[in-house]
């Protein structure tokens, strides 16, 4: 009984975290557009500035917030009933979309700077930031090839996935380290008279913002990196077995074949020598997220 | 024979890794100082933009590079032969040494802000900047309070282990967002002609400096997350031990008395029972460093 109320009291605090997450998202998405259409003039695709004005929109909703979502979609705890498979397709869609929305945004900085004759790619930001994106389809495209695809082996993925993990949570922060060199930059360019340093209502707006997406991002970092609150394994996969079968326990059931756990059941006797395995195995730390 | 060559050749990968890391670390306190010294007039404690530029040396010095070293040097396997608590020492140190450079270094910038009566306080640079500084110190008086000094329990230190990595990591991941946003800030502010846009070598030069940062900050992180390249426990904790005793298992040994050690003497014995919660709690993540 006491597990139990502990483990409702961690189911609390999840969703706790999971609601500030989403709040401070939210706020975040909402306060691009405040910024956007009472200070910079709203939304257009003609050249002018406000066709990049979608820039900072689709980047604070989609590859800031969708792409943490994406993060910890596998954490949320009513999802664990759904199939791995399902879970993947949703994780991939989710990222498919951020990235989408994120070349999107791409587009309508080039768009507006070919327009106006600004040169492009001369600043820290858009440095940093085509590659955050380079690396981001990188990792969709080797993600979905690895673990969503039923071809990869299963030592394969499990080999894979601390990479796809620490990727996926560098790329993420890298995303929104470019964020604020971003808003650094337009709010210089366009305060003028008053200034950013005499802190009109409008720098005080995008400074906010950016602290929120910190807060965004420390959130999801956190959620996504607490191993006690990953998916449980699948249950042909949750007994013992032996090091070398499958590290990471979650990746055998769903794409492939079931010939990998065919192959373990007869592995599965509780042997001391197993059992001795699989404490070594665990002090790896295989089974956890980074 | 195998084991120990893939032992041997995980011992080279993090050598590779390391060297890496102190290259980048170095260059990228060289580009700092060649941007000083090369581009804008050197150093002096005058209140002109000379004081100003001790804030970017300090700062990728001591507050990226320092802080980074200190974030690894558990890892550091000549290390591992040394005592715990003098490593703590180190790592507390490093951190100390950082901090101290951080706090020059905000004070060089608050002091030509003062000098030239430009407000403070005003960028989200600044708004971040601050908070991560007031973190760090939080950070390193609770790090050398829980971890170091030896009057808190054992279960306390476990608890608060993930918490003190994560905040490390993330505080970290924040300087040297920030540090990106410094550099956008200082080159949009003295190049006016030719412009930043215009990409004069100075522009190439800081962007440089800020990719070599971010590439930097991902190497600390790889190395700081892959839990086989964890220090090990300590002889006298390496045993199995049942849940509850000592999670974080080299934390008993160092500032404690070995009163911790002397309890757990007793419940050493090799049961079923302790077997099993072991595996349990080996599979929380608990031996993990995020």
């Amino acid at each position: 009984a006491a597990h139990g109320a502990r483990k409702m009291e961690d189911y609390g605090r999840f969703l706790a975290l999971l609601a500030s997450a989403l709040l401070v998202g939210f706020v975040s998405v909402v306060l691009s557009f405040v910024w956007v259409f009472q200070y910079r003039g709203g939304l257009s695709w003609d050249g002018s500035s406000r066709e990049f004005n979608w820039h900072p929109i689709l980047i604070v909703m989609g590859f800031v917030f969708i792409q943490g979502i994406a993060i910890i979609v596998y954490r949320l705890p009513w999802t664990w009933k759904c199939s791995k498979l399902l879970m993947k397709f949703i994780h991939a869609g989710l990222n498919t979309i951020a990235m989408i929305l994120a070349i999107v945004a791409i587009v309508s900085a080039f768009d507006f700077h070919n327009a106006k004759s600004i040169p492009n790619m001369y600043s820290l930001h858009s440095w940093i930031g085509l590659t955050a994106v380079i690396f981001y389809c990188l990792q969709l495209f080797f993600g979905v090839t690895v673990f969503l695809l039923p071809f990869a082996p299963v030592r394969l993925r499990a080999a894979l996935m601390p990479i796809h993990v620490y990727s996926g949570l560098t790329i993420f922060g890298t995303v929104i380290a470019t964020s604020l060199m971003g808003i650094t930059e337009k709010i210089m360019f366009v305060l003028e008279n008053p200034s950013y340093s005499e802190s009109p209502p409008e720098a005080i707006l995008v400074n906010c913002l950016g602290l929120l997406l910190v807060i965004f991002g420390a959130l999801i970092l956190w959620m996504a990196s607490r191993p006690h609150w990953k998916r449980p394994p699948e249950e042909n996969t949750k007994i013992l077995r032996p090091i070398g079968a499958t590290p990471e326990g979650t990746e055998a059931e769903s794409t492939m074949t079931n010939s990998s756990s065919a192959d373990n059941s007869d592995l599965r006797s509780n042997t001391e020598a197993a059992r001795k395995q699989n404490i070594k195995f665990d002090e790896a730390g295989q089974r956890t997220t980074m």
